[in-house]
């Protein structure tokens, strides 16, 4: 029997200063570990979750309406993301050390013997999701990388799963301490006021977080605002551009359709990855069968009874706008509790003209099992509606199988215009189901994140808590160990000798 | 002769929409040179300024007072930084490319080919600084690491320089247009509310300043108040502590007196490396040894009327505060046109509990020849003082030539706060004279950078410009260049093929 603990206390200023205490306490025994041993870390707490998963999924699945297929696929994911920190801690090129050797005879004159590196930031401060109670809740990606690079971690945990969350906050507390963790490298609060609070306190350097554009959005003014500003790594809001060319349309059309409808329904819609926004070549016959596909979608509940209302609203919304037809009507079914199931909502807004017109209803993110489609008439239509799409995590562009050399011709704008708009750019394939690897990219322009710069998800997520620190004519003895001649722990690094153009490309030496 | 203008006209609203224009219309063509055509842009900027240093030294020297031994070496260090940035472009590692190979029985289910590498973020506002008419202006280090990342460069000319600024403006229009780079790569404007609209405009991606705390906290508010925030990579203040052992005092005291006092009165002080505190131990004989050699040093001009009001103003403060000494009275004299010079000063603020006490006024950045000492009777005193520092660009160690075991044991402490305070540490040696190298790291905590995660000195200035972007299951043919299996453009890629553990290290495929 699973209990539902949705009277979950708030964090008081005095637990919470304690924590964030207890964070700072920590951030140098912690960050000065060896890489291999914070990698040994991750791995017992990945071990840890991967024992309790069916426990933690049946939580899950009574707190979030999610399916026990997805959620155990959630805490697989959530495990290998800490195993594939670990091993890029165990790889060491993160560290990105440059060794300039004295040079007396630099163009410049004398150059010193200089050694960078890469070191945590200090604790920072995580904002769990509603959407994914593991792979961005406590122990998700965010916690990960910022316990990859040293950094102790305060976590915000999200309304909407507390008990699944409570039970991870306990299984990662309890792994790290058997690790040898220091006290405080990991902890949890709860409350809107924490969150805030946490964000402005001294001794946090850094906020990551993914969720609304509203919320999101504030948390980076306070950020911003605060007497020495802190970097916020917001995931906010992404509508997805889809473009399907008229090729894919005549070659791929059953593939494409089935395809964006599986994309944008699954998981009720509430992914930051949902293709929003679907734009066809005029005449096409997909809408007719997308809202065939759509209407045979069964109900799916929403994560939380907040979201389903947001929902419901934009739903009337956008169905009164002009020119917007609704060729699938979502409907709504009781569920669990008092948190609604919908089944999808698809609506033709006409025109690209038309959806420009109503840009900003209908180029806006909404949460849930809807999409909006467009038919466009010429290239010029597909640069203005994909101009007009606010920063994005993804565009995919729908192809036919081989493009040949004329929609080679025609793609070749389009690729790069979508290299401008996002941070991925699909083909052929669907955004949902974000690929952890080392060359994934999760960001794009705002709102899609708040740090262009960075991603939230794959190995590079780790860069967001680091900072450079140099070394000038330093003894060795003094030097951290990672940075002496010897190289005692064996760590790739860029080595440039007196008289050597300068190099980037870190090597093991 | 020289001419001297000092009434540059402001730019005006249609002028700073046509540059802007012009910067976004060249973002796409400029960004998508391949690297080795940038470098060779980059180097003809170089070689006309080279070509130039004669009539632009003398110009500088006449605007800002500053040797023309230093300006030529300034010249000199501007044009190897184009140089620098243009072997950082040949190499290619800068662009971090990763392959990661379609993999269908990867841990998560099938993984997609992605392929990711950084791209220019688009159109930067550069903001000329006061006290590198070169290095940190026009053509300085943040111009040359955006127009290398592929971003056109929009220049707020500082007032302090202008006709130093319009002729070197001028110079990289020039070569630029010869190099073959758009128009529009490349303009400048001038004015303070044509600094402030050309940040607030959604064309621009990024802003790079480096100046005052107050002008730049201005800056940075704004960017991070625009509907879609933007990154401000400013380098603002920085006291730069520095800390004597009492081996170092014991050994190397004539050594520590004449380099604290060179390094603090350079340039008349007015470097952001500028040491502005020097911690010594109690009953050291340093105070009267710097005392006497500071006042053997020359009035030196400062760089604007505008810096000397505030300068002179800052001193009154400090030298009335309760426990301050003035152990060297600086003197005032007329020197070119109505820009004053000064003789330095030196404070002595007695103990660490008097300088902590006073630690809002004797720990704040003072622009010109003045620093402060005080006297520390303990490691806990050392501890408090320099945890009272805001973040600094640098922390300076003098010790004895070759630390034994206690004084070893001492310092290790010392470094890693050291480490935390800065972004460079530095021993025995002093924190002005920036070398412009690979391992560089110019930038630390706020106040002393906006972005504590990069430099704004050295070739990974770069990365500040650059944002990724991954292609998932791109056909061949559309892929760009860097990324195409066969690597046409020959660049350093990490590859991660199917059933490998991920790795991050780029190597020459």
């Amino acid at each position: 029997m699973t209990t539902l603990n949705t009277e979950i206390s708030e964090t008081t200023e005095e637990e919470l200063d304690r924590c964030l205490q207890a964070a700072a306490d920590a951030a140098e025994s912690w960050g000065d570990l060896a890489p291999k041993e914070r990698a040994a870390a991750l791995e017992t707490v990945a071990d840890a979750l991967d024992d309790e998963t069916s426990a933690l999924v049946e939580q899950a699945a009574a707190e979030t309406g999610l399916s026990e297929g997805r959620l155990t696929g959630e805490v697989k994911r959530t495990t290998v993301q800490l195993r594939m920190f670990a091993d890029l801690l165990r790889d060491g090129s993160y560290l990105r050390i440059v060794i300039d050797r004295q040079d007396p005879d630099f163009v410049l004159g004398a150059r010193p013997d200089l050694r960078r590196w890469l070191t945590p930031t200090g604790p920072v401060v995580v904002y769990a999701a509603s959407n994914f109670p593991f792979a961005f809740s406590v122990a998700g990606g965010d916690t990960a990388s910022a316990l990859a690079a040293g950094c102790p971690v305060v976590l915000k945990t999200h309304p909407g799963h507390p008990e699944t969350s409570r039970r991870t906050v306990e299984i990662v507390r309890s792994a790290l301490t058997r690790a040898g963790a220091p006290e405080g490298t990991f902890a949890a609060i709860a409350g809107r006021q924490a969150g805030i609070r946490a964000l402005q306190d001294p001794r946090i350097t850094a906020g990551a977080f993914t969720g609304s554009v509203s919320g999101g959005r504030a948390l980076f003014d306070i950020a911003a605002a605060r007497p020495n500003p802190i970097p916020f790594f917001g995931e906010l809001g992404s509508i997805n551009p889809a473009v399907v060319t008229s090729e894919a349309d005549h070659e791929r059309e059953e593939d494409v359709a089935a395809g964006f409808v599986g994309s944008f329904t699954l998981g009720a819609g509430q992914f930051c990855t949902k293709p929003g926004v679907l734009l066809l070549p005029g005449g096409s016959e997909l809408p007719k069968q997308i809202a065939e596909l759509a209407g045979e979608v069964s109900a799916a509940r929403m994560l939380t009874a907040k979201i389903a209302d947001g929902y419901r609203e934009r739903i009337a919304e956008v169905s009164e706008l002009p020119g917007v037809e609704v060729i699938t009507t979502g409907t709504e079914h009781a569920a669990d509790g008092d948190v609604p199931a919908f089944t999808p909502t698809v609506l033709h807004a006409g025109s690209v003209a038309n959806l420009l017109e109503h840009r900003a209803a209908l180029l806006e993110e909404t949460f849930g099992p809807a999409a909006v489609i467009a038919e466009y008439e010429s290239e010029g239509d597909l640069h203005r509606a994909l101009s007009a799409v606010e920063g994005s995590l993804t565009v995919t562009l729908q192809t036919s199988g081989e493009p040949g050399p004329a929609e080679q011709d025609r793609l070749a704008n389009l690729v790069a215009l979508a290299g401008k708009r996002a941070g991925r750019v699909i083909f052929n394939q669907w955004p949902t189901g974000v690929a952890v690897t080392p060359a994934q990219q999760h960001g794009g322009p705002y709102p899609a994140t708040t740090a262009v710069s960075h991603t939230s998800v794959g190995t590079a997520a780790i860069d967001r808590f680091l900072r450079p620190v140099s070394y000038q004519n330093c003894p060795e003895a003094l030097l951290p160990a990672a940075l002496r001649d010897a190289n005692p722990l064996g760590l790739p690094r860029t080595v440039n000798e007196a008289g050597e153009a300068p190099g980037t490309s870190p090597k093991h030496d």
